[in-house]
């Protein structure tokens, strides 16, 4: 009697599932797999035909995430996540490479265990993780982690005017029970997110796949300088006090301060008054983002933009004012997920590199409701990502599944012997 | 018998006319008084009434510049100009000072001789001097100098879509007949204007009257940089390819371009795209306006700026494309006249000072169809207008209109002479 072969993921049914996922809700723009809408339903229907032939129970939660469980002997679960919705012409694997790598590690575990494996393993789909319609990212995971605010959320409206309360209930969700969600996250042991990188880390380095150490904490806020409108042909340049001068050299010097700390930081948007070409700028807005995965270099960042900016006004003649716009604490991630994610990343390629991760993910919400939580990042080409150019090499793809099985059953070992 | 007192320019009189002028057409936002609009036609018959004292044939020609002509026993003319025409909320000197001015100049000499002077004196009011409505300045004026495209011109649409040619139909013009005006400069020997400086270079001298050297050179272009959008929380510093990186730093080179140069350059616009938070700036355009008085100097200020423009791209991995929006050659005025300006200043205060004009202004006009002109700047309070808060000290008014008085008695010699 030969042995059986031992039930193992298959890659290349991933990647064919990706490329039809693209062909049933892209276009020639990109994904266009926006949350709440038809082709957002075509793919929660394109997840949930396949969950059909597995032995999981499938449900969508009070906020709209959709759950396919595989009960084990224990109740403890473990979790894999991800998003299929997309931004307005986004890439082929932002979100949904998570829920199709977790939906085939699903299908191992299953065969391997005969449908009922020695913990609980559930695969969620989290709902608009983007944002992207309602300016509001990380919906469906902060309903589930408990920061979520029914009353500014009921306040939110996409473009056209609709409110989110009244997408929701399109989609058979009731904005005021969504936070029932929460009952979601209560056997949770662990969770567990594939996503590309979205950065060009990796690439740099030369690596398919890497362990996340958290997500880093964020800063944002709005820098206006204040000077004088004066005509461009009359006032001296010596008796100008120019917001833009203040500005630009507040663009640069944010380098410097990056650089000091080991964070990132952004001006994004730049905006001037009167804006004509006959005046000198008398106000420049600008948007600053700040990130680092430490919270007091974070603030200190933070502190010295604001030194500089205050010192540059001074020299310039201006002012400047402080808006806040948002922020959030670092989220580090589990110290012993993170070790098993570099042990399950060099069982298949062999090297690998511990990062953080810039964007916010589902993970976050997960980890600061207090579940032991891990990513795996895999290569992201030229580091593009929410552009229909995202794209990663369909070998870095598979060891991605791979890796993210290999994981699994780490995992899994560690919910068991906790 | 005693003697008659010898006619003079009387001030007060100006100064209560310009107060009378700021009832009758402006508002708590300042002057509004834009060209081809009822308060602009009110402004008008002020000055129509006013003229109707006068001996003098008052019409308005082809163009709609409207014309008050003291014959004189010379056919040769010496013409005194402004504007009546303001911006949107405009002040109460600017433009309407140079009239009003112009109006008791020929008081005086009507006075003196009995309504014939030695050559004949004409006053102008320049029609739309503010391009406030559909962004053309000097239009009067550019129909008397020939320099005026009427099928350029038919193109111009305010903001509500209303065409230069139906608003110049409503007060009795004919767009296509315009430049018809050419024939107003026929037997012009000299013009003089006077005008509020506009910028801060008197005021900072402390002196009252300076005499203007001529209209600067301009150069006006868009600077458009090139660089990557990418994600403000994955992309690290060092492969960043900011656009507003190289913009900011393009903004402070100006202030070395100008001081090498002696001219000034302004940024006044700057746009971001994707203009969002969590994005590297993409593409930033800016507007840069760059004047000097000679020439050579203004052609080198604009090379200076492409060369260090494509510096800051290269130097941060973008690109930048240039965009020509307008340009002017410097107009010196008739260094005659200038002298004569100058002694007739120092007739009425102690001290003055030679400048040149950064903003244009009608006479550059009149002096580019090849007549001999110059212009009296009186000091602005800080340099503002285009602004309700547009000030000058009112014994500065007074002292204006007595060296207007003075050149023109000069230049209408210095016109007898040639």
């Amino acid at each position: 009697m030969t042995a059986l072969p031992s039930p193992a993921v298959d890659p290349a049914r991933t990647l064919a599932e990706l490329k039809d996922l693209r062909a049933l809700t892209g276009d020639e723009n990109g994904a266009q797999r926006v949350a709440f809408t038809p082709r957002w339903l075509a793919a929660r229907q394109f997840l949930k035909d396949r969950l059909a032939e597995l032995p999981a129970e499938v449900h969508q939660d009070a906020a709209g995430n959709l759950w396919a469980t595989l009960r084990g002997d224990s109740e403890r679960e473990l979790l894999i996540g991800g998003h299929l919705d997309s931004v307005p012409g986004g890439g082929w694997l932002d979100g949904c490479l998570n829920v199709l790598a977790g939906l085939e590690v699903l299908r191992r575990v299953s065969a391997q265990y005969g449908g009922r494996p020695p913990v609980t393993l559930r695969l969620v789909d989290w709902a608009d993780e983007e944002g992207a319609r309602f300016g509001r990212s990380l919906y469906g995971s902060s309903a589930a982690s408990g920061f979520f605010d029914v009353t500014e959320l009921a306040k939110l409206r996409d473009r056209d005017g609709v409110a989110l309360g009244d997408a929701l209930r399109e989609v058979g969700v009731t904005l005021e029970d969504a936070p029932q969600a929460r009952a979601e996250l209560a056997k949770a042991a662990a969770y567990l997110e594939l996503h590309i990188e979205q950065g060009p880390v990796l690439e740099g380095l030369g690596l398919p796949l890497g362990a996340v150490l958290g997500t880093v904490g964020v800063e944002r806020h709005t820098l206006t300088f204040r000077g004088q409108a004066a005509h461009s042909g009359s006032t001296p340049m010596n008796v100008r006090r120019d917001a833009f001068l203040a500005a630009g050299r507040f663009g640069q010097e944010i380098y410097a301060i990056a650089e000091r700390h080991g964070g990132v930081c952004t001006v994004g948007s730049v905006k001037t008054w009167p804006g004509i070409v006959t005046s000198v700028v008398e106000t420049c807005e600008l948007t600053l983002d700040q990130r680092h995965l430490d919270a007091g270099k974070l603030a200190a960042m933070w502190q010295d933009a604001q030194d500089a900016a205050r010192r540059f006004a001074e020299e310039g003649g201006c002012t400047v004012d402080f808006g806040y716009l948002w922020n959030i604490e670092p989220i580090p991630f589990h110290p012993e997920l993170i070790d098993a994610a570099e042990a399950s990343i060099l069982e298949v390629t062999p090297a690998t590199h511990r990062l953080p991760s810039g964007p916010l993910h589902d993970a976050a919400e997960v980890a600061r409701a207090g579940v032991p939580t891990v990513m795996l990042f895999v290569q992201s080409l030229r580091g593009i990502s929410h552009n229909k150019i995202e794209d990663t090499r369909e070998d870095h793809i598979a060891l991605s599944v791979q890796a993210l099985d290999r994981l699994t059953t780490r995992a899994m070992a560690w919910v068991q012997e906790r």
